[in-house]
């Protein structure tokens, strides 16, 4: 009961966007709980909701203290066919239900602690790539929303999609509860993977029931804005009206090609030299704040500490920080103290905004080739479109291309 | 009663070493920590164990299921000093004692969930930089000493010693406890700030009592083995004998000068890029195996996923992987499911162990000038030497070196 | 006589190209003689001719021997109100007229020795950037055209353009002399300094009666060549024909914005790191050849040893190698006979193609943001059309941009 | 008859530099014409002062016009086993002597232009490293030596030798002449190959009658400097006195080992990032003028303008500019007059002692691994060594070591 009355007491999404609220979302679990010990990069599957439920409550808790005003669902993949389909990484076959139930259970935990929303997430599903069948893939998000509606989220989001078609589906579907939507695909500037561009997407997903809608994951702070740029642009060339949302990578990104960091060859297990600082976090803050963007959060490799730095460039406008800035002295005033007097000039705004961080390997570039490029046009075309090439064909077409 | 049984039938540190077993160290938790939003920079105090005992908790049991054999309890500049010194960014005053109390019960809680052993830890104090007086140094140990003993930790270590007048004096100390002493230095190849060289550091603390000897933080990996294998050549000179330890950094410190990475523009708020990788760890852990070192962990910047790193290359000589291998495939391997052909194709060990990871930074160098370097060499050893140097005093050196 | 009858005996450069034969140019002669001693760097004038002959002589000849088919004469900024207005650093007056004809006559006694075409260039002028008024801009350049003319040089370049406007005069002046003409001008992919694109301009050039069309200068080759392919796009969507010309930059500048790598902050003192290999330009050879590019050659920086590697590696085609390889050995094959074997096994062409050459300098980036970034669009489009803007409304603009 | 007065009225190198006078040395004469397309990588012998002798004479007078003090005969590897040992490099045999009489008297003729001195050089011979033979070797040095007599060089000097043994060697012989004798060898701060710390080598130079020592190529200048230090401070332990040399490369080399530059996978063909500045030079000046080095030039990689960069720089000691600073504004102030204000704001010392020019070539690293690293010590040893390691025999070692 006391869950309920918390969340009844609260204001929903879109009272608060409306109210022009700076709203801030939380960060990457999949990326996160792998570095603890509790996601298998690859399948990238959330059955920890149910193997380490204290871990995924922890990382709900550090976003929540760091700012968080949305805690999702850790449902990321949990799609029933995506789960089946790397079944054999879970080590005891857990239901798809039971999954989805005790991430909601563990969101609504947490958030009742604070003054946060919990949001139900769906993704990509397998079923879209392989066979595109517009029911199935319904099917599938539908489940997945009747745990949501059971459990009673207070908003829903479809995010991380690179097909706006299947985007749209899973919009239609979620707009069936009657709760506030969101929508966000992880695209950049060049648009969908059938090259539909992002003002174009964004017009779509709103004419499909989006209220809110943006990017998440798949490129850096600077690339994501730019492609929500384009989708504002997008919907006022519509005259459509709809909140914006970004939740950017904490990775450096300018190298990628357009399926983002997937590509780069430090995927998944090399990205450390590129993850943002804090000050990168408040600059994306300040620049998404200015784009008119207020829904602002993150994805893979925002750690807690990236949330606050939003939570705390932002400040001034909302008018408090957030809990865990009890922990933190604004741009790095809490190294006033230091016995050494190099380290306590350090203690300033300047010092830290100006900074260009070294990356202490001198043996390594600065920017990478994504992989692909050695594939002939054809052949990635055709893998991109996930027909049914066979590991021969390919193993023919890498050799031809030395790849 | 659990606890205590659970401990009485582990074998303890000096048994596991002498009978030539590898003991796996733990990560950082100062550093850890502060991302996640309990503990403050320039301070870095713990007081995190009795405001949010449930994070220090978790944390501690990353570590257990990566592999850690010994959880040190969370008191690093736990020392009534310290904490007295730093008591203004303490929310409420919370006594050193109830601090080290609770950093105890916590570690031991989680050791008994699985094979490790817990370490009461003591490390540099305020005392000794502005006094030197022997007594009052000591007492500051012997406070800390008196809580380990009564929640009987299995054994001590006294690490973060620049100085190994110090170290000596808290090895002293501990040995007065009559359980097995391990003593690390945070120095790097030129040896303590009065520059006493790694190996007569060495000789001195084993001289002094301490079992097992090494070093901890301030410098990465491969150089912390340089000095671990100066440490080596001096005991071997010697004729002492002792067992070996490392925690390094997990960033990437080439360019430090003496006092490490404190003197990095980048400290402690621009480090990112400098982060190792799982790959480097696992490079990291077979040197140290080879150079004779078996008890391997790491300092600030070390991840669960780190600690997992150290488990899984030497999981051949150990038989054994840890728990949290069942989330990760050795060298990527888990990558073999992936839907895209290219990033299949990283599923195997040439591919991570070769990659030169890019940082996405191409307005950035690659290495930086420690600062402090602009001061005259009188400056710098005055404040080197904490002398009575007022704040005008050092402006005005400052200034004179366009510092 | 022997001159005449050497040139006679030549193929001119129209009958050449239309037989498909590749004509490698030269290289740059300003930064090159600049290095030597012999040009200030800021006028770039070429009093040289006069002042020094042997100097330009010899600059000659090596282009010659590295296998240049074509030596423009140094005439490069050698319009009268250019050498007037740059006049107080010439150490004495010397005449338009005899620093054109000098170079004349310089570049046709060097040509004689080998199968090389004298080329008479003419650039971009300061009139056409203060006044625009066309009569006086074409009374330029017709003034350097009579003494080319009176000098009997083989044809005709009007070279270093950035508006196709001017450039479009100069092609009108020099087709009056019957000669064949030549244009390249010194744009990007985004086109003139009025936003015309390249396949326009182009166009442009071809109607008003340019036989060959490029670029030179401003770029690295790679940028050059994709701007050259929108040049061969926009002249095939117009149903044109003409020959095709690329004499970029021997500098990398990934990071230039729209006017090149004038506004590099390492222009012109600090460009030495992004010098290109031999290796890098026998790729833009391959690239240019494949693009169908058939004049080829360099601008700024490219010194002799970079034009060899356009014969080198068009060697193949052409069914020779320049004088200059006697003293070379393809691929690097001259190293086989070194005393150390691990410089012996450098003597192979996989080596040198994947060499990814170090810049021995870990402080620096390896990209740099553009000048004129930190000014306001308002103040950088004045700047740019260079209107009357005094030196102090400049420096408040300036003050105000904390540039 | 006029160059013997020229001659002769001037003073020579001891007397100026018995007299404080700074000495300017001349740049790198095989790289430079490597680039100009008269010398062969890898044999890097001097015949074209016979096929080419315009070349070299141009080169020697760019550098007197830059400030050179000295021209070197370019007589580097011009000993006769070393041309016939690359003899099939040469197109038509031309006798030893012929290319040294040739190197001196076009030396001489460019040095009676202007106030330099001409001095003959001998380097290190592969009978040294052949067979050792103290008679044969000296034989090779008493040859060259002949014609320096015969064609009345100024002084003498022994440069790029890796082993003191056979540097002393060269001293000894080319004492026996009575003019005054210069010796440089091309090694680090860890001495010579044998493991002879400079210091000592220093020693054994001025013994065996060097007037002047130093060293050259190699390395980069700082390095170079610190291997001048150690040269001094040895010199002033033994109590001995001599005037102090460096003639560094003018590439950055902070990752070399104790071999230098030849083991940078970069080269020699793919140094280009490593090129210096002509500010790093004017660093260079300074630092060796402060050291107390008086003869200051350079090796490999030094152009004109570098030489002009260091009479720039010790202008104000010295009192004047060499003739090519006509053509060049001290710190960038010709830039003063450039048309667009941000290039206009580059003309002052500040902005080009700053700067931190970039690689643009973000796919690069700024450091190298030295070659010679895969393999195994005892095998590195017995290639430095070069007893007589069949290829056969080499071969099988690189595929056991997979170098």
């Amino acid at each position: 009961q006391i869950q309920e009355i918390a969340t009844k007491a609260k204001e929903g999404i879109l009272e608060r966007l409306d109210a022009g609220e700076i709203v801030i979302g939380d960060g990457g679990f999949v990326f996160a709980l792998e570095k603890r010990g509790y996601v298998k990069a690859g399948p990238w599957t959330p059955e920890a909701t149910v193997e380490h439920p204290e871990a995924v409550r922890q990382l709900h808790r550090e976003f929540l203290r760091a700012g968080s005003n949305v805690l999702q669902t850790f449902t990321f993949y949990a799609s029933e066919d995506k789960l089946e389909n790397r079944g054999n990484y879970v080590a005891e076959k857990i239901s798809c239900q039971k999954v989805n139930e005790a991430a909601c259970d563990i969101a609504r935990e947490v958030a009742s602690e604070g003054d946060a929303l919990v949001a139900g997430g769906v993704s990509q599903t397998p079923s879209y790539l392989s066979c595109k069948d517009k029911a199935e893939v319904k099917a599938a998000f539908r489940k997945q929303l009747d745990v949501f509606m059971k459990k009673n989220v207070d908003f829903l989001i479809a995010e991380y999609f690179e097909h706006v078609e299947e985007a749209v589906w899973a919009v239609e579907v979620l707009k069936e509860s009657g709760k506030p939507v969101a929508a966000t695909m992880c695209i950049g500037p060049e648009g969908d993977m059938h090259g539909v561009p992002p003002g174009q997407c964004a017009v779509q997903l709103v004419k499909a029931g989006a209220s809110i809608v943006g990017v998440n994951c798949h490129f850096d702070p600077d690339i994501s804005l730019e492609t929500v740029k384009l989708m504002k642009e997008g919907l006022q060339a519509a005259k459509l009206k709809a909140h914006l949302m970004s939740q950017p990578l904490a990775f450096h990104t300018p190298d990628c090609g357009k399926q983002g960091f997937i590509d780069l060859p430090e995927f998944p297990f090399g990205l450390e030299p590129r993850i943002v600082t804090r000050w990168d976090i408040q600059k994306y803050a300040r620049k998404a704040y200015d784009l008119g963007i207020r829904y602002i959060g993150g994805c893979c490799g925002f750690e807690p500490y990236h949330i606050r730095a939003i939570a705390e460039e932002l400040a001034p406008e909302r008018g408090f920080l957030p809990e865990a800035s009890e922990k933190h002295g604004s741009w790095g005033d809490s190294l006033s103290m230091h016995t050494k007097p190099w380290v306590r000039a350090r203690a300033r705004k300047e010092y830290w905004e100006n900074l260009k961080p070294a990356s202490g390997r001198p043996y390594c570039p600065s920017m990478s080739k994504p992989d692909g490029w050695g594939v002939t046009k054809g052949a990635r075309e055709l893998m991109q479109q996930r027909e049914a090439t066979s590991e021969q064909q390919l193993k023919e077409l890498f050799q031809k291309q030395k790849f």
